[in-house]
């Protein structure tokens, strides 16, 4: 007979939540589904309202607390915020707001940054929401406080992804554009700043070289939950009952067809939840 | 003394409202600065809610109906719905709920493109909401049943005009890409449905050659706009008096910055509003 707080009972069964402005999180959802296979998870992606970079921050943090309030509603033990913008303007207040484990993407890739290098020098690129925010910045200096950061936007990345152009002269010719300074700095890592980039990594990792250790946040983020959850012993042990539900705000065909490029396997169907 | 219903006394002095997703309608409004210079002018960007192409026709309507509704709180005398998106999802049902004159983009346009033909052979750019929705074909169908038009989404072309990339190697490389199958389909006439694209026109007359007419729907619009107001006794003939307002939903300093370069000349100040 399940107790009248029957979910705390299960606690450990019950999905994570991952949010993200659009389809781009999904690539630290295939890192989840890699690093924590027996772990549910429910996917809400705000495609009506994105892009969140060139948003304020007011309004970032207004969308994120929608959503999180939507996921708890859902029954989630814990929250990845899988979305750079997010978690610069959104995720001290989220955490303090709620009571359940919430990760965000920049903390882990900064740690791992500051780990990595042996120069100090590091570069970062993201939506221009991401570098205003300083937010790898203040994360990397937190850690390494002798770290030389050069930190850069890069908007035409996103619709390059999301136009499925990863490996064409054009997006060559745009990756040496941007990445020049980086070659300038001197740079011995780079943190890929946004959840689109590990896409069109190799790109990336050509134009920079092979000396330049690329830190993808969404494998790190990956890593940072697992930790996450065994500390709140709130990790599910049971294999083969892994569920995955996938939301979108708006437009699912339209999720539906680029998100597979993003997770790297199919999705059987999108459901649409409109908030705000 | 004036009358208790004092703004219909004064209507042809009242504003025209302008509203687009975002900045691109800004292109409408330097047309609409050039041809009609004694109209003043309300311009709403919807920047909290760009971009509309990938969202779904009931989102972009619901939020269509709000925006007007605000310009109708602002006393304007017309609208002009300066987004190709917008028009194509939302003009047939906000001209059926509404008193008051409501230009698009896309009928000028399309109108003008059929009277520029030869060949017949048409090519139609825009957004993938603009061509999934098929407007511009419907509406060069409407005026020239015989015409075989090629229609193509340019999703990259925002982000680069955004990022300011007008004229640089890899614009060309990306318009030569997209353009290739307008050459193949041997077109004589290629309408640019979006507003971000009168500022890379440069760049595609050179891809598509001479040979080809572009139709750029910001001045047909414009002009379009004319024959509304004087059709509809609205006209304001007097001078020195045009008034300009600018106002966002969100983010004012990157719609000024940006904004400028779509409007073709300085912007004092930009207003917020939020909607929805």
């Amino acid at each position: 007979m399940p107790a009248a707080d029957g979910r705390s009972e299960h606690r450990d069964a019950a999905p994570i939540g991952v949010f993200d402005s659009g389809i781009g999180g999904l690539t630290v959802v295939r890192e989840l589904m890699r690093q924590l296979p027996n772990e549910s998870i429910i996917y809400f992606g705000d495609t009506a309202r994105v892009p969140y970079g060139p948003k304020s921050p007011d309004t970032v943090l207004r969308y994120s607390r929608e959503i999180i309030g939507f996921l708890k509603g859902q029954g989630v033990k814990a929250v990845v915020v899988a979305c750079n913008t997010a978690t610069a303007h959104a995720l001290p207040a989220l955490q303090v707001e709620n009571d359940l484990p919430i990760v965000g993407v920049i903390q882990p890739g900064s740690r791992a940054a500051a780990r990595a290098t042996r120069s100090g020098r590091v570069g970062v690129i993201g939506t221009q929401g991401t570098i205003n925010s300083r937010a790898y910045e203040k994360a990397i200096a937190s850690v390494s406080p002798g770290a030389k950061i050069t930190a850069l936007p890069c908007p035409l990345f996103v619709p390059l992804v999301e136009e499925g152009w990863l490996d064409t002269d054009a997006t060559r010719l745009i990756a040496r554009e941007y990445l020049q300074p980086m070659a300038d700095a001197e740079i011995d890592t780079l943190v890929l700043g946004c959840t689109h980039y590990p896409l069109i990594k190799p790109v990336i990792g050509a134009v920079v070289g092979r000396s330049v250790r690329l830190i993808d946040s969404a494998e790190e983020t990956a890593a940072e939950t697992v930790a996450v959850l065994r500390d709140a012993g709130l990790s599910h042990e049971e294999t083969d009952s892994a569920r995955y539900r996938f939301i979108a705000s708006d437009a699912p065909e339209q999720f539906l067809r680029v998100g597979q490029r993003f997770l790297g396997c199919t999705i059987d169907r999108v459901e649409t939840v409109t908030l705000g």
